[in-house]
């Protein structure tokens, strides 16, 4: 397999290195053909690389970086004072051909902002979208975006957002003819917000989009659509309500007074919250984390501020995916092709 | 205890009289103090009451109506047709005083649309909101509200909804100084939408609300806050979320492949999931089914269309429970209070 260079922001996110060098580390250790960048503050690098394998550290170069976005910045402040970031540097890393992907924990609305400055969206979109593909309970995947790039969506943006995911769900996940939904507060056609019954309109207006009509969300989890389309607030608030709903699952699983129960009962309970973990395994947030900002010339994944290693070592793999699956690539082929004949239509 | 008078939209749902009926007779089994209205078809009504207890069905009485508004009505057009509908009159019983409350499971834009027609807003309330009362891990509750009267939300109407919120926490929950968020897509003052970041300052200036800041979908169910504010798109998508991940994992609890199992492994299973489904019954949707439309002169329940006979059951008495507690009086009062202070900061 040929060698693959990502630059890791090492510095964003709630934990920093703490989380981000670890996770490198763990990513380098499952793919040997992965280099890593890890843009940061070296004296704060070093001493998390020092005890590491030298195998490991021998794919690792350190870039350094003289300063932080804030996680709490406004974007439009932090772009303006972005210079000499560790978010920054990592994005004109991909920018001059020096990394083939980006993956950042930090400010997402900056990584939002300078990813379009530095890296600029692809002919015929004009805003990029977070994209994440989810579980759903049957183990089969759904694509979801905008998660958070955008607070606002018109109805050209959520056109623009189909096209790009049912891109993706057939070029990645290779659906064919993947199923597009919109989310909506009810299934009727005379529901909810004018942006969304406009979009729909075209859309049903698109033969090369297989649109299905209106999902709500309970619909989130159930595989009824391969590709669900949002504004990013909606979007985002809906991808955050499953996760905290799953989480709060998972922990009463695990959760109950053990020191009442007899020897037995805790044994049979540990057995039971094995087999339950197993069964519902793939819910865990921390196994689908890193969203991709779709729409760029280039690759970048947004990582959950709040990531564990675990989890910010499955974004390192997203983004590695991305590359391989040359999703940028294939985005810009198919919109030429469907937005070629949307005009024509 | 005092005889109390519902309106029932019999007709109304996604099931109609299937669920409405035997639902009222299961409520009126619950409370021997309870009299029913069920409004619909006569022809249609009596085969469902034919064969009940006849001690239940001495406190129903049915009120004829000729229609039905459909669930996928345009709201503006099945209020102008609305005249001699089970949910219209059923909402005029409430109006003329012959019933204290009315539940419907019928089309919620038409619901809201008419209520406030007939039942007319509080002073000070620019439109009324629905809220449901939600469970949360540790076993408290959430007010969350609007759950989907209204797709947009002006600053203006998240103040509304919060100083609503807030007295019902306090008044019906018994929750003194109740703590009340905003519901965003960061926890940092300069996320999200503009009108949530203007109705942030309105709160924080104003002392009767013990205003917190945000929270982000993942907070839903943990109980940071005793009220959650947000527009009705989004409290829709949200809450059907949620209650879409809880269905999900209640049905993967009960799955598994029982055949392949030995008899003892199988009554293992039915006893674990027994103890589970206890674990996990609170933040099952049915118990918490029924939304209040919050800031009309009168109560009015609104029941998940694909309410079941339990959830609708669930449903009749939140509306029994919210004349009891004199929801509407209480936050009438209230209001007066804090818009006088409001007026005079």
């Amino acid at each position: 397999m040929k060698r693959l260079t990502l630059a890791v922001d090492a510095m964003g996110g709630d934990f920093g290195p703490c989380v981000t060098v670890p996770a490198s580390l763990q990513a380098l250790a499952s793919h040997s053909h992965l280099v890593l960048l890890l843009v940061g503050d070296p004296d704060i690098l070093s001493p998390f690389l020092a005890k590491a394998d030298s195998s490991l550290v021998g794919r690792v170069q350190v870039i350094p970086a003289e300063s932080v976005i804030a996680s709490d910045a406004r974007p439009s402040i932090a772009i303006r004072q972005s210079r000499g970031s560790s978010m920054r540097i990592a994005l004109e890393l991909v920018q001059e051909g020096r990394a083939e992907a980006c993956i950042s924990a930090g400010n997402t609305g900056a990584l939002m902002g300078l990813a379009k400055l530095l890296l600029k969206p692809l002919d015929g979109i004009t805003r990029p979208a977070l994209m994440s593909v989810l579980p759903h309970q049957h183990r089969g995947k759904t694509v979801v975006l905008d998660l958070g790039a955008n607070v606002n969506a018109s109805s050209e943006m959520l056109v623009e957002f189909s096209v790009m995911g049912a891109v993706l769900a057939e070029e990645v996940l290779e659906i064919s003819q993947p199923r597009v939904a919109l989310l909506n507060i009810g299934q009727e056609e005379t529901k909810g917000l004018e942006t969304i019954r406009e979009a729909a309109a075209i859309l049903r207006a698109t033969p090369q989009i297989n649109y299905i009509g209106y999902l709500e969300g309970n619909d989130l989890l159930t595989g009824k659509t391969d590709v669900l389309v949002c504004d990013g607030f909606t979007g985002n608030v809906t991808l955050k309500t499953m996760e905290g709903v799953v989480r709060v699952f998972l922990s009463l699983l695990k959760s109950g007074d053990e020191t009442k129960r007899s020897w037995w009962l805790r044994l049979l309970g540990r057995w039971i919250q094995k087999r339950l973990s197993r069964r519902f395994g793939h819910l865990n947030p921390d196994q689908y984390n890193g969203a991709c900002l779709l729409g760029l010339r280039g690759t970048v994944i947004k990582s959950h501020g709040s990531a564990n290693q675990q989890a910010f070592a499955v974004a390192i793999r997203q983004a590695e995916q991305a590359v391989r699956r040359q999703v940028p690539q294939r985005i810009a082929a198919r919109l030429n092709t469907v937005l070629a004949r949307s005009d024509k239509a």
